[in-house]
C-alpha cells in the first residue's frame, strides 16, 4: 500500500543487504531561511558580538549553492523550502513547490527511503507541521506543497494563494495521496512535530491520515508529556494544529514597523522629520507553553532511533520558524528559532561524540529577507531624513545594543525568499566528504555515500 | 620622517632580523561589500546556476564575523570600510570612520608597517582612490576616513556627508598629515589604484602628496601604458582622478529603477496595476577605457615584489566598487567589479602555485545592500500588486534568465552597508592557520603569525 514504486527496490535491498555496515548515522539539521545573515542575527543576540555560536565551533564549513529549475528547465535563482529539501532529499534539481518529485514531475526516491529499504531506522523532526515542505520532501511525493491532506489534495488556498490541488496525486487517480496520507503509512521510524489538522482533514467518507497510521499500529502522540515515556514501533507525534508555536516573540507581540513619517514628509521624503519605533525587547512566547521544544524532541528521536546499537539510522531535523518568522518580519521569532535550533544541535553533537561513525550536519535551504542594517543610518549628517522603505524591527539585544533588521522585500504580508548561497556545517565526520563549495544535490550524494547507499 | 611611532621598534626589527624567514608572502585580497550575495550575483552572471567562481574552488573557506564598537566600547552590528580594514591591517576593533586607529583614537601598528620593518617588500591595490578607506588602512592613520588629503584633513563633504576633519592628524599639531601625505612617503614599495586629486590637492603653499612621493624618488605612474615597463624603488601608480570608473554598467547606464505603479495603485497599494521595469543587459563601461585592469595591477605589484626571490612581500589587493555599485544600485557595475576580482584572483594563484610559502585569502570587509528576489515574486497568484517598496534591477543573464536584485536600505541615493558575516577564501597555505569560524581580528593575527611578525 505504502509508496509502490519503492516496493521492488526495498525487498531487494532486504533481500541482499540486511546488515548496515559499520552502524552509520546522518542528522541533517535544515535551518529554514538560516543564511549568514540569521546567523549573524543569533549570534548577535544569543552570544553576542564578540561571542560564537555552538554552530560556529563546527570543525567543518561551507558554502552551498542553492539551485531551482522551472518548467522549461531554465535556471531560477530563488528557491522555496519545498524544491529545495527536495534537492537535499533527492539529489533533483526541481520546481518552486515540488515535494519528492523532479521537474518533469516524477517522484524521485528519496535519501530518507533509501536508507529505509536498506534496514537503517528513519525519523523526521520539524517545528513546522511534518506535512510542511521541509518534513515531506524526505517522505511524500506532491507535485504542489500544499496537497497537505486529503482536503488540500483537491485545490484551495494557502498563505493567501489559491492553488490546484494535485490531481495526478489522487488515490482515486493512482496516486500515492496527499502528503498527511502518504507519512501516516511511510517506513518512517518516528516522525515528530506539528500538524494535527492535516492528519484529521476528511475528504467525504475517507479514511483520515490519523485513521491510515493507526490501521499500520503507528502510537499517535499529541501532549508533550507523552515523551516522557518510550514506545516501540513507529511513532507519530503532532503536538500543535498546524506550525507550532514559536519560542519567543516580541514584546506585546510587536513586529517590525514602518517609520513613522510627518505631514510634510508625506509631502516630500527629503524634508520634513520621521520616528523611529520604539526598541523591541524579545520575551517568551506565551503561546509556546505546552509545546516540546526542538531539543526534547531531538532527544527523544535519538533516543527511539539508537535503541538498536546494530542499526544505523538517517534523522532529519527542521527548524522551520527562522523562515516563517522573518516572512512575518518577525525578528524575535526568527531568533528564538535559531536558540531552539542551537539547543536541538547541542544535544545532536553530545550524541555524535558519544557515537562515532555519525554525520552531523546543518544548513539551510535557501536565504531569506531580513537584512541586518545601521541603527542609525551610516548617513545621519545628512540635513534629510533618511529610511527604510520598508519595515524595521529594533531589537535590543542583551549586551545593551540595538540590532536593527530590515525587511523591505515587498509590500504584502510576507516577505519574499532571497538568493544567496547558504551556509554549511558539519562534525568532523563531514571533513572527509564535503567540500567547502557545494551545490545542494552534493550534499544528497556525499550522505549517500556516507551511509553506503 | 615617516610614522615616527614604529621607528624604534623598526630598527630594532632591522637589527635583530634582517632575513625574511622562508621568504613567506602575504596576498591579501579584500572584495568590498563582498557577500554571500554577491558572491552569488557573480556565481550567477558570470558562471551559471550550475557553474563555480574560481573562489569556489580554493581549498578553504570559512565565515568571518566582522566587529564595529561605538565611542562607548559598545558593540554596532553594521560597519564601514575604514574600521574594518583597520580590523583586517591591525588587529583593533574600532569605530567607524577611523583609519588605523582604535577606538580609543591611538594609531596601531599595522601589518603591512611591520612586515616592512622586518624586511618584507609591501604593495597595495585597489580600484578606488589609494586613498580610500580599505587601501589607507594598511598604511595610514587618520581619525576620519574622509580627511584624504591636506584639503580634506581640515573637514568637508564626502558622499554628501558633511565632517569635522582630523585636527589631531595636522601636521602643524604634530600628526602625520592626510592620507595622500602619508601614503606619499610610506614605506611602501608599490601602490597602484585611483587618486590623483588627492596627490594634487593643495592646502595653501604646502607641498602636495605628490611632491612629497617626488621628493622621495618615488616613481608616480599615471598611465596604463606605463606598466608595461619595470621600474626600480618606490612605485605610485594613479590611473583616475578619484575611484577607478568601473568594468561594466547597466545598458545606457541604466541602474535599479522603482516599480512604475498605476493611477489606481498610488491611491491604495492593494489595487490597480504595476509594471515592472524592463529588463537590463550588462554591457561594458565605456569610461574603463584607460584603465589599468585589477589583473594588470595585480601583475605588474607581483613582478616588482617578487623581484627578489629572496625577500618575501605583504600585498593587498582591494575589488573596491563591488560596494561602491551597490551602494548606487548598480547590479551590472558590481558584477564587473567581480568579474574584475576572479581575473587578478587567477593571476594571484598561478603566482601562489608557482611560489610555495604564498598566502593567498578572499575576503570582505563587510554586508551590503543587494538580495537576490523572485523574479516574479513568490505570491504571483495573489490578486493584488505585489512589488518591492525599494528598487529593483532585473539583470539579463548569459544563460537566459533574470537575475532580480533588490535595493531597499532607504531612501536616499545611497545604500546602506548591512550586517551579515562575510566569506573567507584561501589557497591550501590557510588551511594550518585559519578557522572555519574567525573575527576579523584573527585574521590579522593569523597573517602575522604566518609571517612570523
Amino acid at each position: 500500500m505504502r509508496n509502490i514504486l519503492w516496493v521492488a527496490a526495498a525487498l531487494t535491498a532486504i533481500e541482499t543487504q540486511p546488515v548496515v555496515a559499520d552502524q552509520r548515522s546522518v542528522i541533517l539539521i535544515i535551518g529554514d531561511g538560516f543564511d549568514d545573515t540569521h546567523v549573524t542575527m543569533g549570534r548577535n543576540y544569543l552570544k553576542g558580538q564578540a561571542g560564537q555560536l555552538l554552530l560556529d565551533q563546527m570543525p567543518f564549513r561551507g558554502a552551498v549553492h542553492v539551485e531551482t529549475v522551472d518548467s522549461d528547465g531554465s535556471p531560477v535563482y530563488v528557491a522555496d523550502s519545498a524544491n529545495t529539501a527536495t534537492t537535499l532529499a533527492t539529489g533533483a534539481v526541481t520546481q518552486i513547490g515540488r515535494i519528492g518529485k523532479n521537474a518533469a514531475d516524477k517522484s524521485v526516491k528519496t535519501i530518507l527511503e533509501s536508507a529505509s529499504d536498506a534496514g537503517y531506522k528513519t525519523g523526521i523532526i520539524s517545528t513546522a507541521s511534518v506535512t510542511d515542505a521541509s518534513p515531506a520532501a524526505f517522505a511524500a511525493h506532491v507535485t504542489i506543497r500544499a496537497c497537505e491532506n486529503p482536503v488540500t489534495i483537491r485545490g484551495g488556498e494557502k498563505y493567501g494563494v489559491t492553488f490546484d490541488g494535485c490531481p495526478e496525486d489522487l488515490k482515486e487517480n493512482g496516486g500515492l495521496g496527499s502528503i498527511a496520507e502518504q507519512l501516516a503509512i511511510a517506513d518512517v521510524d518516528i516522525i515528530l512535530g506539528g500538524g494535527m489538522e492535516h492528519f484529521v482533514a476528511q475528504y467525504e467518507s475517507d479514511p483520515t491520515a490519523l485513521d491510515l497510521a493507526e490501521e499500520q499500529g503507528v502510537t499517535v502522540l499529541t501532549e508533550v508529556d507523552a515523551l516522557k515515556q518510550q514506545y516501540s514501533g513507529r511513532v507519530i507525534g503532532l503536538f500543535s494544529e498546524d506550525t507550532m508555536p514559536v519560542a519567543w516573540r516580541g514584546a506585546d507581540g510587536r513586529i517590525a514597523e514602518s517609520i513613522e513619517r510627518n505631514w510634510l514628509n508625506h509631502i516630500h521624503q527629503m524634508i520634513g522629520s520621521i520616528t523611529q519605533p520604539e526598541v523591541i525587547e524579545c520575551e517568551a512566547n506565551p503561546g509556546f507553553a505546552g509545546m516540546p521544544t526542538m531539543e526534547t524532541m531531538t532527544k527523544y528521536a535519538l533516543d527511539h532511533l539508537s535503541r538498536d546499537k546494530n542499526i544505523g539510522f538517517f534523522l532529519t531535523i527542521e527548524s522551520a520558524s527562522i523562515d516563517k518568522k522573518s516572512h512575518e518580519r518577525d525578528a524575535c521569532g526568527s531568533i528564538g528559532e535559531v536558540k531552539q535550533l542551537e539547543e536541538a544541535l547541542a544535544v545532536a553533537m553530545d550524541y555524535a561524540t558519544e557515537n562515532q561513525n555519525t554525520l552531523l550536519m546543518v544548513t539551510a535551504d535557501h536565504s531569506q529577507a531580513a537584512q541586518i542594517v545601521p541603527d542609525p543610518t551610516l548617513y545621519t549628517s545628512l540635513p534629510i531624513p533618511v529610511f527604510s522603505p520598508g519595515k524595521i524591527a529594533r531589537i535590543a539585544t542583551p549586551e545593551g545594543s540595538v540590532m536593527r533588521i530590515n525587511y523591505a522585500t515587498n509590500n504584502i504580508r510576507s516577505e519574499e525568499h532571497t538568493g544567496a548561497n547558504v551556509p554549511l556545517f558539519a562534525n568532523s565526520e563531514g571533513e572527509s566528504i564535503l567540500s567547502p563549495f557545494m551545490r545542494q544535490r552534493d550534499i544528497y550524494q556525499a550522505m549517500m555515500r556516507y551511509l553506503e547507499l
